[in-house]
């Protein structure tokens, strides 16, 4: 039986990915006219020097801002102390996006409320993650909201303990096959995958054959398809 | 009775904020002689940027950084390169600082596990937070750790009511009166003030008179005062 649906929240229920490449894609047309690199080369170098700060700087906006500062101050020629204020401008900027849901997601997550406990859970920086839960709209909908640092199989288990929750009646919802998808289904719950237009190359993983990982185009199609789980649950049941 | 005793971190269980004053130490030193500012000015004006600074980009080490750099652009006359380079070197080794647990946190906890529930209640920077709270070693010791975004009343309470805890029967040890004493207190618990020798101008409030609050010189102090402070309300029970 399911009982619970949780839901990932940066590009499942808003906006957020585009985002980062907007910001990405104007730092870099400010800063190619004043360095030695072209567009492609530089947006190449940021992507790495991005994704080796992760460790030490982790995710969101804050983060992107120190490694476009710190590669800003790597790369530029000229005009160094214009474009550090303009980094900063576009950073801001960044941080106070306003939230914008997906589409069919208030609807859903209506419907869903009815017969589940919503959770939502997401990673990266607090800060951030709890001014757009806040400012979603949706908080009533989640018994339990959480932000992880890092979404793996151990603290996916470690929040699931915590409020008293069987991965085994949970069905995870995200557009991050490697972040949302496969440690849900590792540690024994399903998943339900839904892509996103844009998704960061640094949340790619390959696809595994499971018959506990779904794929949708939509996440109005999320209540028909769990219907459909628990139905098969229940033909493949011991009392068989 | 008392079942609860929640634990600030920084600056309660390991030292912290020192880190801070002697990052800020350097950077003005490094920042003065390239600037029209003396060090003495500098210092006063780093204050109120960052404290202006906290509603967009909160605590931590990786939010001080946003802030050097950005005050650093505002304020270098020349070098300023060399300065962003040496912030981020500056940062990193922050980021990076071994976790020093202050005297008596050890034997302390390991006293109080016997008798009662543990919890380690921070706020700031989830993934800075999370990594001193695993390189400390202290993690067995507590029932529940949560890192908050901000220590106030509403929060604390969230929190407590997730985890299933009553705040009357709670303790919260803690260094700021701000954040860890006044509001347990107001929300109906018990707190005892461990002030620090070094603790940060923002941190400051006003003390208040409540037969709830206890203060001490050292964590060491803590059992004792607990017991004291069983004894008290069994006394004044509504059985008597």
């Amino acid at each position: 039986m399911i009982k619970y649906i949780a839901f990932d929240a940066d590009d499942t229920l808003w906006e957020n990915e585009p985002y980062f490449r907007e910001t990405e894609t104007a730092f870099i047309s400010m800063l190619a006219p004043n360095s030695d690199y072209s567009e492609t080369e530089l947006k190449e170098l940021l992507y790495h020097y991005i994704v080796n700060n992760v460790p030490l700087y982790g995710y969101g906006t804050r983060s992107l801002m120190l490694s476009l500062m710190g590669f800003c101050n790597q790369y530029a020629t000229k005009h160094l102390s214009e474009m550090i204020e303009q980094t900063i401008a576009l950073g801001h900027e960044q941080l106070k996006k306003k939230v914008v849901l997906l589409a069919q997601v208030k609807e859903t997550l209506h419907k869903l409320s009815k017969n589940y406990q919503l959770l939502l859970i997401t990673k990266g920086d607090l800060m951030e993650q709890n001014r757009k839960i806040a400012e979603s709209g949706l908080v009533s909908y989640f018994k339990y909201i959480r932000v992880l640092e890092e979404k793996d199989n151990e603290s996916y288990q470690s929040f699931f303990n915590e409020v008293g929750v069987d991965v085994k009646e949970l069905v995870m919802v995200g557009n991050s096959y490697k972040s949302d998808v496969l440690p849900v289904e590792e540690i024994g719950g399903h998943a339900i995958f839904i892509p996103y237009k844009s998704t960061w190359a640094f949340e790619h993983a390959d696809k595994k054959d499971s018959d506990r990982i779904f794929e949708r185009g939509s996440i109005s199609e999320v209540p028909v398809l769990i219907t459909s789980i628990e139905q098969q649950n229940s033909c493949v049941s011991p009392s068989l």
